[in-house]
């Protein structure tokens, strides 16, 4: 087969549309990587699925449903097809079963049960493979499943909404609201997209926020809240049943704090204490542990402060409002010890900007060099 | 004559050939405004000209003497023809004699001695005159001339560098650098262009600045330093020969050091002392009977914060550099006592991002509700 390059960029048009379905699934497969499928023949889309949530079908499978001929089509997805019966059959069995001729992956899955063995598979049964389309961006789109899978922890997406003068609130510790509806419905769509957030006790203190989702059709994160002395009554919003809710404390925190937090559902959860907090890298195994792939910590500078202290942070969000608030004492977005050197500081990579109604955000990974 | 779309468009064309050429005069005329003339005919430029400096021939002389045949062209100045003897005689003299047949102006020149009358004057000679043609970039190039002649007071902008985190410098006080050469480089297109920088005597004692203007062909500010007690030795790098040097102190700042300072050549002006700091009104007010338009406020915090508090800041340029540096105790670039409420913090009017290298320059101007 002589491949054109508009068959090419008609592959990356098609990988485009599986991701933007597996996207659907950000925030609901947890521990499962975010698949879409997408069944291309003559030019034209004859099935789509996509993964819903754990032990649910898996997109390949999803898709295959929808048609009773698949025959010579190709099948795009963003993340290689499975191999190994986990609580659904192998997607590559049913790939192989629909005669599909051609099948174009994304990027090969880091599971160690499956790791190249799904293409081997189906190029066994004289299935064309191709891999790598759209490559970057299925990788992004996995960043929690990958993250996890590599360091048994998940991706820690700091979040924060500042002035042009870099406060996220006045001296008096006013914050609402820092930025426009726009950049709060994006918030919303993070909150819907990743499995876990995290704020610290202050925040709810402060603020007594709900950390639910306001987007219609959203799903709660997990609440997870820092809490070292368990000091926040149980009558915090944050702590009704809305969504799950996961109190770090240390290890002398009082019991009976405890008891009627998990009287009204709450779980909590003992780690050390270090010098600067409690053990952030202890709470991010214990996350993993639970299967939570990705998290968005919005802040508080102090919490924020030791996720960046403690180099745990893996990518930014922040949204800059232009406007002015001043105030030598009004705290900015992240405060802890910081780094001694401008020279030093912690740069970031793959930045990009948009504007979001009269805000600007600006994104990007930080770079530890000595990761 | 019948007006089309495109010659509209191409009034626009020549009078940005106009204001190209003004502010080439940026920083060089002061107290006279910056202005440039193209004289046009046929679709092509037979002359430019513009206003190089106090006492020199204005723009559209400069422009005219370049032809020595006018007739039946059109001028675009970006500012309205002068019509009364200054230092130099009445432009709209010149463009009679030279017999051209229209002139394009961007707005009226506000200065009470001209005010529309040489608008008026080229009309009852039957000259063609058209006003208003790119009038909002035109009184943004003059932002400083206009504001000296409505306030006798400079056009203050405030600029700062800051991480994505909001701080102009580590913890430890280390600041350099923040952004980048390309930011770097625009910064001092702006000490170029503006007609004064003014910094704190704190800024001073920790980074011992030149406040020169490092750009080829550029031109020094007069460097205004605010040093209440006159505490600064004067052999500071700021108090050098390279430019003009105005300080401000307080009167009680002991006679001494003001002998000192004059010995270097250095000006000394004795203001008020207010709560929160010097009256940086009766400063401004200084500045503006030297004939100081336009000023850039490179900060510290501390002098940020003391202009937004007195509410004296009319243009901010944010440089923002995607890095992170953290720090509780890490300055912000606005101190002061700040506004109390995020909803009452000061918004931004015509707000503009770009990107400089690897950083994002947001600019805007700020909108006092009780003006």
């Amino acid at each position: 087969m002589i491949r054109t390059g508009s068959s090419m960029s008609n592959d990356e048009a098609w990988m485009r549309r599986a991701i933007e379905l597996a996207r659907k699934g950000a925030g609901r497969t947890r521990p499962n990587p975010h698949v879409g499928c997408v069944v291309v023949r003559d030019g034209a889309v004859i099935a789509e699925g996509w993964h819903r949530k754990a032990g649910d079908v898996h997109a390949e499978v999803d898709a295959l449903r929808k048609t009773d001929d698949a025959q010579g089509a190709t099948a795009y997805v963003n993340l290689e097809p499975c191999s190994h019966h986990g609580r659904t059959p192998p997607c590559v069995d049913a790939l192989v079963n629909a005669r599909v001729s051609r099948v174009v992956v994304a990027m090969i899955d880091p599971d160690p049960r499956v790791s190249g063995r799904g293409i081997e598979h189906l190029r066994a049964h004289g299935i064309e493979v191709e891999v790598g389309v759209l490559e970057e961006e299925a990788r992004y789109l996995n960043r929690g499943y990958l993250k996890l899978q590599r360091t048994q922890t998940p991706w820690v997406l700091a979040k924060w909404a500042m002035t042009l003068d870099g406060r996220i609130s006045s001296t008096t510790g006013h914050s609402a609201w820092v930025t426009g509806e726009e950049s709060r419905g994006l918030v919303h769509e993070l909150r819907d997209e990743l499995d876990a957030i995290l704020v610290g006790a202050g925040t709810v203190r402060l603020d007594d926020p709900q950390l639910t989702c306001r987007r219609e059709g959203g799903r709660n994160p997990t609440r997870v809240i820092l809490d070292s002395l368990l000091s926040l009554e149980p009558t915090r919003r944050v702590f009704d049943s809305n969504a799950d809710v996961l109190v770090y404390a240390s290890v002398n925190a009082p019991e009976q704090a405890e008891h009627l937090l998990k009287a009204r559902g709450v779980k909590v959860v003992r780690v050390p204490r270090l010098a600067g907090g409690l053990d952030l890298q202890a709470i991010l195994q214990d996350l993993g542990k639970r299967g939570i792939m990705s998290m968005l910590v919005e802040g508080g500078g102090a919490v924020h402060g030791s996720f960046f202290d403690a180099k745990l942070v893996d990518e930014v969000f922040a949204f800059v409002s232009p406007k002015i608030i001043g105030g030598e004492l009004a705290p900015g977005p992240v405060g802890g010890l910081g780094i001694p050197r401008m020279d030093q500081s912690l740069k970031l990579s793959k930045v990009q900007s948009r504007t979001l109604g009269e805000d600007f955000l600006i994104q990007g990974l930080p770079v530890y060099e000595e990761r």
